[in-house]
C-alpha cells in the first residue's frame, strides 16, 4: 500500500522545519501550511518528470511566496530531482548550496523563476502562461500544452503588481493559469486583518477569474478544486484556507511561525504531534518511494511528447526557438539598413530609428513578441500589420499590456523564462521606475528581455519633470547585469538592437529620444562599434587637448562643440558612449587608450553626472543636469539647462 | 440669472482646448470629458475659497489623471485663484509659467500634489484623507473637517498602486475620500477593452468601497451622486461615464483627442458645435462672474473656521504643526541619547539604534506618524504602546500599511502634503525599488517624508540576493533632492534622524543595517558631524599615505584596515561618509580638505562603486560589490565578497 497523502505531506513539513532549524534561518510557516495542497498538486496534477525538470512541455510551478522556499526544495528533493539532495537541504541558506534563502532561477533545477520580492512570481507566471498559449498557437497543441500553477500568499495579493497581473491575465483569458492562494490569515506583522480587508474572491472575479474557496487541509476538496481549475475557460483562483505552520502545537496559526526557526523544543513537540518519530532529514522508505513514484509519473507523457517532437516537421524550429538561438538570417535585412543609414544619414528621433529597426527584424525573428504599456504610438514598438496576441487566437505577436509597466516587465520575464519567446516592451524611460523591480529580477536571473524606454531626457519637452528622466540612466547603469543602451542615431540604434538580441543572459534597456537628432555615423565601417560600449567617433585634427564624451542625443552636441573648439585651434576628439557596461567588458588597454589623457575631459549627457567620472575623472567637466527638468519645448529646455555645444566648448576652454 | 452649469462647463472645455492649441501640446480629451463633473463638484460641493487656496481646512482636490492639467488650471483660473491668470493659460507648458504640462505642487496655488505618473494621485490622496481623519482626532472636528476628492482615469485604475491605495483606504474606512473615475472607455492606444476588462465597480466594492455609476454628462445625476458620496461610511467611487473630448464634433469619443491639440479647423468646429462664439481665451462676463461667485462660496465658511481657530486653545499647536515646525523640545531627549551613546559606545544593528532614537523623539514630536509595510519588527519602526491609526479612532500614530511599499510611500507623500503630519515608514532597503516612483515625486515636490530602509546590504545574510541591496544606495543617490543617510552607529543614526527631521523640503532615506556593528563615535563632540555629509573620523598618526572612505557598517571595517596599515607604519586616515548629498552642500574648501591628497584613496561600501569616484577619483581603489549578493550568513558573505579590513589594507598597500 502506498504511503497516504497526509504522511507524504508531513514529509514536506518535517524537512522544511528541519532545514530551517539547521540554518537557524528561514520560513517554516508557509511550507507547513501549504504541504497538503502541494502534495496533491505534485502527486496528482502537475505534469512533470523529475528526471527531466527542464522538459519543455512540463507544467510550470511558480512559488510566488518565495520565502517558503523549503516547500519547493522539499518537493524537488522528494520527487527525485537529482541535484536536490539531502545535503542540499542540510545546507539550506549556506554559501554555494543550491538551496538559497529564496528560490533562484539557474541555481536549482526545477526552480522556474526567482521569487521573493512579493507579487512578482504571480506576475511572471502570467507571462509564462502567455508564452504557452502563444507557442501552442505557433507549434500546435501536440508540442505545447501545459499549465502554469502559482502558489501565492497574502503578501503577493496585497502588492500592486498582483492587480496588474490578474487584470492582464483575466483580459487575456489565460485558462491554463491557476493561482493557489495560501489563505492563512497571517502576515509578518500579525493577522492579515490588521492591514487588509479585501474580498479577494470578489476581486479576482472582477478581473475575470473563476474563483473557488476550499479547506486547504481537506485532500478531497483540494483534489476536486484542482480538477475544477483544469476545466475553466478563464484563469482560476483557489483560495486555500490553511493554518500556517500546521503541525507545530505551539505556533500553528500564528505569525510567530512565519519567518523563523521553531526552536529545538518545538521541533521535538512538532515531531510528536505529527507522529513522526524519525531523525532530522530522515524520510522513511515507504514515504520516499511514494514520492519518487509520483516524481516519475510524467515520464511516460514526456517520452510520448519526445516521440511526437521527433516526428514533427517543426522540430528544428521548435528546438531552435526554445534554445533561444536566433535564426541565421536574423540580421540580414538589418545589415542592409545599417549600410543605407550610413549612406543616407537620416535625421530622426532614435525611437523612430528603433521602429525602423523592428520593421527589419520582426519578420526575421519569429520569437520576437512586442508590446507597450499603452504607449504604442509613442514607443514605436508596433510593426504594422502585426496581429495582436489575444484570446482566442494567441498566435499574434504584439501585446496590449495596458497601463501596467511593472506587470508588463514581469510578464516579459515570464515570456523569456518559459522559452521560445524573446520579449520586448515599451514605455517612457522615466517609468522604468515603475518596472524596476522586475528589471532587477531579470538581471539577477540573467535572462534576455528588452525594454524600450523612449522619451529619454528633458528632450521630451512639455510633459515636464514628472516625465523627464534625469537620474534614470545612472540608476539603471548602477544595476548589475543590465545593458543600458543610449544610441545616437540610426546606425547605433541598429547596432544596439543587435547587441540586445545577442545578449542571451542579460536584459537590456534601450533609451531612445522623442526628439529628432542628427546622424553621427555616416561612414561605412563594417564593424558594430557600439559593441565596444564606447568608441572614438571623431578624431582631433590637431594635437588633442580636449576629449568630449557623450551619449545619444548629446553626441551631435559634442560634435558641434568639437567644431567650435577646432575652429579656435583647439584639438578636440569625440567619443560616443552608447553602453557603459560593454565598455567595462573591453580589454583594459582599449579602455585606457580610448579615454586617453587629453588636458581636458568633458562629458555631456542630459542626465545626472553619476557614473561619468569613469570617463572624465572626478576633476573632469560634466555638462548635464543637476536637478529635475521643467515643462517647456525641448529646445528651450536644452538652452535653459545649458546643454549646448556652446556651453560644452566654453566649459572645455575654461578648464584649459 | 446666473450662467447655467453647461455653459460654465463649456468654459472649461474651451479654455482647455485653446491652451492646448496654443501650446500645440497637451491633453484636451480629459478636461473636455470631465468638465461637467468638475463644474458640479467645484461649484456645489468642493469646500474651498479661491482667495485662500492654502486654507488648512479646505477640501483637497487631486487630479490623479495629471495629463488633464488644463482641467485644473481652468478651474483655478475661473474660480478666481489670483496667480492663475489668463496669461498663465496662454503660457501653458512654457518655460517659467505656473501652468506646466502636468500639475506641479509648489508651482501653482491650488495644486495639492504633483501628478502625471499614473495611479499616484489616487494613492497620495489616500494619505491626505488619512491625515484629515488623524488631525480631526487630534484637534477636533471644529478645526479639521474636510473631504478629499480624486479625479482618476482608466490609467490610474490599471496601475498596480491603485490596488494598494484602494485596499488601504477601504481597510481604514476613509469615508471622506471620493474617487471620480473618468470612465470614458479610452486609453492612449485605443478602446480600454484592448487591454482591460476589469469590472471596476465590483473591484472597488471588494476593497470595501461604496460604488455608484452615473452618466457624467447629466448634471442631476452628478449632483445626486456627489451628495450620496458625502453620506457614505466608507470611501466612495463614482464611475462617471463620459465622452472623452466632448464638444469636438470629429474626435469626441476617440483616442485621437487624448493627447494632442485638436488642430485649427477642429477648434473652429468645436466652437460652433458648443455654440461658443467667443475668441480664444475669452470667457464672457456672465460666465466668468458665475465662476468667481462659486469661487467665493467658501469664504464665509473659511472665515467662521478662522474665528474658531482664533478662539481655540489648540491654536498655537495647530498652527505649529501645520507649518511643519518641530516643537522646541523635539531633540532634548535625543541629545542626551547621543551623549550617552558617545560614552557607552553601544554595539548593535543601526536599525536598532534607529528604534532607540524613535523612542526618544516620538513622544516629543506629536506630528510623527510611523508605519511599516508589514515589517514592523524588522524595521524597528514601532514605538511601544503606540496606538494604531485605524477606524474608528484615527488618533493612533502607527499605520499598518500592509505589504504595500509603493502605496505606503505615496500615502506618506499625502500625509506630508496635507500638513500637520511628519510621516516615516519602513521596509527593507531593497524594496525602495517598489516605492521608488513615490520617492521621486517626494523629491520633485520637495516634501519631508522619511523612508526607513533596513537590511541595507549583503549583511542581511541568508535571505539572499533578492533581498540584498547592492545598487540601491547608488540609485537613490542619483536621484535629485533625496538625502540618503547611511549611519554607522548610534551617534550617527541619531544625527541622521535629526537631519531628516530638519529637512523640510527634502525626503530622506535612512539605510540601516540588519546586523550588529561596532560604535565608531565614542568621543563627545558637541556637533552634528553627519550634517557635513562626510567628516574625518580618525586621523593618521603618522604622515598620511592612505585615506579610507566608508559608510555605515563598513566604517568599522575601514577603522580596522587603518589599524592594520598603521601597524605596518603606513599612515592612514578614515573618513566617514553618512550622506553624499550633504557633503555636496559643503563649502568647496571643506570638501577639498576632507578628501585630501593622500597617495592612495580607498572607499569601502557593501554596494556598487558608482558615485564613489567623487571621493577616490577614477583611479581610486574601491572595495565593495561588483554584482549581486548571495544567500549565506552575513559573515560568510563579507568574507566571500572580500569586504574585510584585510582586503582593504591589502588593496591600499598594493596601490602604494
Amino acid at each position: 500500500m502506498p504511503a497516504p497523502l497526509n504522511t507524504m505531506a508531513d514529509a514536506i513539513r518535517v524537512l522544511s522545519m528541519d532545514a530551517v532549524e539547521q540554518a537557524n534561518s528561514g520560513h517554516p510557516g508557509m511550507p507547513m501550511g501549504m504541504a497538503d495542497v502541494a502534495a496533491v498538486l505534485w502527486t496528482k496534477f502537475l505534469k512533470y518528470d523529475a528526471a527531466r525538470p527542464d522538459w519543455a512541455d512540463r507544467d510550470r510551478f511558480v512559488l510566488s511566496a518565495g520565502h517558503g522556499s523549503m516547500l519547493l526544495y522539499s518537493l524537488l528533493h522528494l520527487s527525485g530531482v537529482k541535484a536536490v539532495t539531502l545535503d542540499s537541504l542540510r545546507n539550506f541558506r549556506q554559501l554555494g548550496s543550491n538551496t538559497p534563502g529564496h528560490p533562484e532561477y539557474g541555481h536549482t533545477p526545477g526552480v522556474e523563476t526567482t521569487t521573493g520580492p512579493l507579487g512578482q512570481g504571480l506576475a511572471t507566471a502570467v507571462g509564462m502562461a502567455m508564452a504557452e498559449r502563444h507557442l501552442a498557437a505557433r507549434f500546435g497543441g501536440d508540442l505545447v500544452d501545459h499549465r502554469t500553477w502559482v502558489l501565492a500568499g497574502d503578501g503577493c495579493l496585497m502588492e500592486g503588481v498582483s492587480h496588474e497581473a490578474i487584470s492582464l491575465a483575466g483580459r487575456l483569458k489565460l485558462a491554463k493559469l491557476t493561482v493557489l492562494w495560501d489563505d492563512n490569515d497571517i502576515t509578518i506583522d500579525g493577522h492579515v486583518g490588521l492591514s487588509d480587508a479585501t474580498d479577494q474572491l470578489a476581486r479576482f472575479k472582477a478581473a475575470g477569474w473563476a474563483v473557488k474557496r476550499i479547506d486547504g487541509h481537506d485532500f478531497g476538496q483540494i483534489r476536486r478544486a484542482l480538477a475544477w481549475a483544469t476545466r475553466q475557460d478563464r484563469p482560476s483562483l483557489i483560495a486555500c484556507k490553511t493554518i500556517i505552520g500546521k503541525g507545530s502545537p505551539t505556533f500553528a496559526g500564528t505569525h510567530d511561525v512565519h519567518g523563523k526557526a521553531l526552536g529545538k523544543d518545538e521541533v521535538v513537540k512538532t515531531r510528536e504531534n505529527l507522529g513522526w518519530p524519525h531523525e532530522p532529514f530522515v524520510v522513511p522508505d515507504e514515504i520516499a518511494r511514494a514520492w519518487r513514484s509520483a516524481g516519475r509519473r510524467g515520464a511516460k507523457v514526456r517520452k510520448a511528447w519526445e516521440a511526437r517532437l521527433a516526428a514533427s516537421t517543426l522540430r528544428g524550429e521548435f528546438e531552435r526557438a526554445m534554445a533561444g538561438e536566433l535564426p541565421k538570417t536574423a540580421f540580414a535585412a538589418l545589415d542592409q539598413f545599417i549600410a543605407d543609414a550610413e549612406a543616407k544619414a537620416p535625421a530622426a528621433a532614435t525611437r523612430q530609428h528603433s521602429g525602423a529597426v523592428l520593421e527589419k527584424i520582426f519578420g526575421e525573428i519569429p520569437e520576437l513578441v512586442g508590446g507597450s504599456a499603452d504607449l504604442t504610438g509613442s514607443n514605436n514598438t508596433f510593426v504594422k500589420n502585426t496581429p495582436i496576441l489575444d484570446a482566442p487566437d494567441y498566435a499574434g505577436r504584439y501585446v496590449n499590456y495596458g497601463v501596467r509597466e511593472f506587470g508588463m516587465a514581469a510578464a516579459m520575464n515570464g515570456l523569456a523564462l518559459h522559452g521560445g519567446v524573446i520579449p520586448y516592451g515599451g514605455t517612457f524611460l522615466v517609468f522604468t521606475d515603475y518596472s524596476r523591480p522586475a528589471i532587477r529580477l531579470a538581471a539577477l536571473m540573467g535572462i534576455r528581455v528588452i525594454h524600450v524606454g523612449t522619451h529619454d531626457s528633458i528632450g521630451l519637452g512639455e510633459d515636464g519633470p514628472t516625465h523627464q528622466p534625469v537620474e534614470h540612466l545612472a540608476s539603471l547603469r548602477a544595476m548589475p547585469n543590465v545593458n543600458v543602451f543610449r544610441p545616437a542615431d540610426a546606425v547605433e540604434t541598429a547596432e544596439c538592437w543587435k547587441l540586445a538580441l545577442d545578449a542571451k543572459a542579460t536584459p537590456s534597456v534601450l533609451a531612445l529620444s522623442r526628439q529628432k537628432t542628427a546622424a553621427v555615423r555616416t561612414q561605412p565601417i563594417g564593424e558594430n562599434l557600439s559593441a565596444r560600449g564606447a568608441y572614438q567617433l571623431a578624431a582631433a585634427t590637431k594635437p588633442a587637448l580636449v576629449t568630449i564624451f557623450a551619449s545619444g542625443t548629446e553626441v551631435p552636441v559634442a560634435l558641434a562643440a568639437r567644431d567650435l573648439l577646432e575652429a579656435e585651434g583647439i584639438g578636440a576628439r569625440v567619443v560616443s558612449v552608447p553602453c557603459f557596461e560593454l565598455f567595462e567588458a573591453q580589454p583594459r588597454d582599449y579602455q585606457e587608450t580610448l579615454i586617453g589623457e587629453t588636458d581636458v575631459r568633458v562629458a555631456v549627457e542630459a542626465g545626472v553626472r553619476m557614473g561619468w567620472d569613469r570617463f572624465i575623472g572626478s576633476d573632469g567637466v560634466f555638462v548635464g543636469m543637476e536637478g529635475f527638468g521643467a515643462s517647456a519645448p525641448d529646445k528651450a529646455l536644452y538652452k535653459h539647462f545649458g546643454i549646448t555645444a556652446e556651453a560644452v566648448a566654453a566649459a572645455a576652454k575654461a578648464k584649459l
